[in-house]
């Protein structure tokens, strides 16, 4: 059996910098067409040069693939209409972090209201630019999500035009509200499709599947299946795919971030067939994507075959999800 | 400032064997005059013999501390009335594990359902033999303990003289179900008066604070606090202290246990104090279990002074709760 698909997109990445960008992007760029890259570098991508000196390092760590990296500013309030408007030709969106919520983001965001965001909000809005959001609170870790959900309604009211995404949704809540908005959109990772909070710390304590926002609770998985599965088309692929090298992840006092560039499109295929959902996956990892950014990918073929994938221990220093595990799919060619 | 306390016990114990024993047991010796030591050994401690070697096991680990261990069996549906009396001088409780729940319990009960328990059930009522139980059922991490409860309640209701104490309790559900039934007491950790899943998994992961049951949402922490500050009759304080070497729990996958033993009765004073709950903490380690368990333990008084306590950052190869920060409160003598 084979599955084709056409141009695939990872709507979430994070590529890092320096050595560990060496090591990943191509892996990335082997079987996706383009990727929205995270700006949360050290310190973060905040300037159109920094944008453009990132891109080019990623376009040389990448080689000879056909990829592009899509770019993101690191959100600001001080972006005002001018600089976004000399930004546009070279971002895809521009990334909010509340300050302090994840790997890099100590720069982000104190207080979000739309009033202290007008600026450049508007000016986004006016710009077509899309907002994507690490919607969490400062709350109780499985609060934390739920307790955003107002934040990012607030914003899809006071700027009906912007399109708002809702970055790696991991609840029922968030699924729900996707339904409230016409301009609220979401990207899904893989390991929020398997795994809930048991998997991470119901029987040993598996740091290479902890992440942030942390894997919920069983309905909040069923609710990001029902939308997955079904292709709804307000949301996309994003792995949030975030290498940490093996030593971070299995220190006391782990980083938060799992590895699934490399092993996203085989456990897709695996995933939606088990629903007999296979054809749902071309419209998931790219066409909602392609519609909601209003965005042509280069072309790229990439056919998965079911044939046994057995997945490596580590990509470099890198643990990936599924290490040393079988998946009943993988990727036959890429043209 | 002073505090004397009059023959602390630790309701709830894992002193483990061989090297590990010696080198813990004699910690805890140290503060507490007596504790409840838990079976759960390779293979489980299921007869007299097996208790009874134990003992002297730990005897010799403890050398000249004053410190009674007060032996349990692992629970078995095969258990009757005749090897119970004769069990009974050496024990002070039976501990049931449903199988597989945690360390070393795989060769617990499978189904737990009182008629299937009931030869064994009925002999340790009218032995007056308390049954311990860890309560938790195989469903979702963060229910597991609620899920139990009609199970506490069932037992509680059909052996009304039986002693059931719902072992480490960590939901307010379980301090609700203390209300309900004459005859259900609980034992409730040092941690889990101090921590909730935030303090696990809410910033980077920590696996010396993981243990099972997990520790639950703040709402929870608070019900906990609540009867055990107040020191309600029914609670008692058992620390579920339970050493693993420093790999084993900062290895992927790592095992369940926070260990507490050696720095408990400091940060107890130190939690009871800062809620004005001082006096409270006599009844809360010692008095509330003698009348539980009609026991007398051998006198030993305690003395706690408040001078900073810098926690070791490892004893032998165990790392404990609050390695190297400082608590409030230290132990002053022991006589």
């Amino acid at each position: 059996m084979q599955l084709t698909l056409n141009s695939p997109l990872d709507m979430h990445l994070h590529l890092r910098d320096g050595e560990m960008l060496k090591s990943v992007a191509p892996l990335s760029a082997h079987s996706f067409a383009a990727a929205i890259v995270m700006p949360n570098l050290v310190p973060p991508v905040t300037t159109i040069e920094a944008v453009n000196a990132y891109k080019a390092r990623i376009l040389e760590a990448i080689g000879e693939e056909r990829f592009e990296p899509l770019m993101t500013l690191f959100f600001k309030e001080s972006y005002d209409f001018a600089y976004l408007e000399k930004a546009k030709p070279y971002i895809s969106a521009i990334k909010l972090y509340p300050a302090g919520i994840t790997t890099n983001s100590e720069g982000g965001v104190g207080t979000i209201d739309s009033a202290a965001l007008q600026m450049t909000l508007t000016a986004m809005s006016d710009l077509g630019i899309p907002l994507l959001i690490h919607g969490e609170s400062n709350g109780f870790v499985m609060d934390r999500e739920k307790e955003f959900i107002p934040v990012y309604e607030e914003l899809a009211t006071q700027f009906p035009e912007l399109t708002i995404v809702m970055e790696h949704i991991t609840t029922k809540e968030s699924v729900a509200a996707l339904e409230r908005h016409e301009n609220l959109y979401a990207t899904i990772t893989l390991h929020h499709l398997l795994i809930t909070l048991d998997e991470v710390a119901g029987g040993m304590l598996q740091p290479h599947l902890f992440c942030k926002p942390i894997a919920k609770r069983p309905e909040d998985r069923e609710a990001l299946l029902s939308v997955a599965l079904a292709a709804h088309p307000k949301v996309m692929f994003g792995s949030d795919s975030a290498p940490h090298p093996q030593h971070a992840k299995e220190a006391c006092g782990c980083a938060a971030g799992v590895f699934t560039a490399p092993i996203a499109l085989p456990a897709l295929a695996q995933l939606f067939e088990s629903h007999g959902k296979l054809d749902n996956l071309q419209p998931f990892v790219s066409d909602n994507a392609q519609i909601i950014y209003g965005y042509t990918p280069p072309e790229k073929t990439v056919v998965l075959e079911k044939k046994p994938f057995r997945v490596p221990q580590k990509y470099g220093d890198v643990v990936p999800m599924y290490a040393g595990e079988e998946l009943a799919w993988r990727i036959a060619s890429v043209r």
